[in-house]
């Protein structure tokens, strides 16, 4: 038996379901399914997408949390909208400056599905004290803060591609909400998707939120479960203090700790994860010549 | 109607054929097909496995020259073995400094079907007095060099994966005999599978590369019609006074002719390609620690 993905109308990934689908059920919000392959492990798709697996999780985890905690002057608060399954929380709570993080899903069902099926990925996260899981709409979460509400060092967005639930994680309105609730000096780092065959997406996503922030580095990686080579990330900072390729002096002892957890990210990836291919860097900044 | 790709018995890469499949031939080695996607265009596959196509072929030809003939003193004699689509022999032809290519391609059928039906991979060298198409054996060339023989600068091996026809591609004894025909400071650059889905095997070829070459460096770039992530390449070079970073002063005037020919290669990539991964480094580089 094969399970077919529906990320795209020409072209698909489809993996071998060893014995049978492990998990499937309706949310309120999607089709959540889970199943296990011989090359990926146990693999999640929502809505028939693949969105990541116990063998390659890795690649996209390490890449959407390091770069940022990296650069960051400060990692004390944290916020991440999207990431059900922890794999994203895990990363940024090794770090232990970090104080508090806010994890804002959608859907409760991916939270008790990977907790139940998938907790390898958030690992130690699940029980992490400082970890507080919201489950609401990202967007409103943005819109209606507490009263004791208090700014971010970083915000991750951990969503899916930008169809369905998470169609407005990509819009102009939302990553004002975003730059407005960070710090001074803050982060925002953002998935977005393949440049090769969501090309389009892609520069458009770059391009809106260098309008809305004071600067924005896509980067890259790859990420095996997701097809067409390279995947792409977005940091945008606020403020002008920051460059993506820093680090403080003072932050270098939590990072000789962190990268020993590591086994995709390390500190000369992270320069080269932000190297334009020739045509990217034609296209979005022709200024580098 | 859908073109199954049948590379890997627990995933597979299905592509939408357009209208319906444009060539396929069974010739003395193996199965050659042609059909057309909305993603990638004209596709090739040999045997079930896509080897290349109209939309991302620039990634994988660009990215197994342009790091040798960067990096080696002298580009007079160039050695291809595979590369029936001439698009390897294209982005070589591109050096002025090349006096003398030959292409070594087992299977006549391919180069006929690829000078046919997707001309474009290959562009000027088709007519390119300066490249010598060879019907032979790749190994049994190497055996029996003509009596006016001279040896190359650079040696590239742009076979299909090393199962089928090109299995002796990867061995030992097809080494030492590129090692031989090398001139002093010479490069030999070879594909070498999915380091994700095909690690050992990628593994094994760096460690041969390293045991019958003086020195031997892995390096990736992504190729969307390959699936699991980044595709691997290995430079392995004859000599000490080679290195894989390197650009001599007299060679700048060539080398900025060529990169406005390049759509994903320039000299950025070129480093940020030989950056290893994290558990890569380990298995491979410890003493890099």
């Amino acid at each position: 038996m094969w399970y077919n993905e529906k990320a795209f109308t020409s072209s698909r990934y489809s993996l071998h379901v060893m014995d049978k689908v492990i998990r499937k059920e309706k949310s309120k919000y999607q089709t959540i399914e889970l199943f296990d392959n011989e090359l990926f492990g146990k693999v999640l798709a929502l809505d028939g997408i693949y969105q990541t697996s116990i063998k390659d999780e890795f690649y996209y985890h390490e890449m959407i949390v390091h770069p940022a905690l990296k650069v960051s002057h400060t990692r004390e608060r944290v916020l991440i909208i999207g990431g059900g399954d922890l794999g994203t929380a895990r990363r940024v709570l090794q770090y232990p400056e970090v104080e508090h993080v806010d994890l804002v899903e959608i859907d409760e069902n991916v939270v008790d599905i990977c907790e139940k099926v998938m907790p390898e990925i958030g690992g130690s996260a699940w029980d992490d004290e400082r970890l507080y899981v919201k489950i609401m709409d990202g967007v409103e979460f943005l819109k209606d803060p507490s009263p004791q509400f208090l700014k971010y060092n970083v915000i991750i967005v951990d969503g899916s591609d930008p169809v369905g639930p998470a169609e407005v994680l990509v819009t102009e309105e939302f990553y004002r909400d975003c730059y407005n609730i960070l710090e001074k000096d803050g982060i925002l780092i953002t998935q977005s998707g393949s440049p090769f065959s969501m090309k389009e997406s892609f520069y458009k996503n770059v391009k809106t939120l260098q309008k809305v922030f004071d600067d924005a580095y896509p980067y890259f990686s790859p990420v095996p479960l997701y097809t067409n080579g390279n995947w792409s990330y977005i940091m945008a900072i606020k403020g002008m203090d920051l460059h993506p390729l820093g680090l403080r002096r003072q932050h270098i002892k939590t990072w000789e700790k962190i990268k020993e957890k590591c086994k995709y990210y390390n500190e000369q990836i992270h320069t080269a994860s932000f190297t334009l291919p020739e045509d990217i860097k034609r296209d979005l900044f022709p200024e580098f010549g």
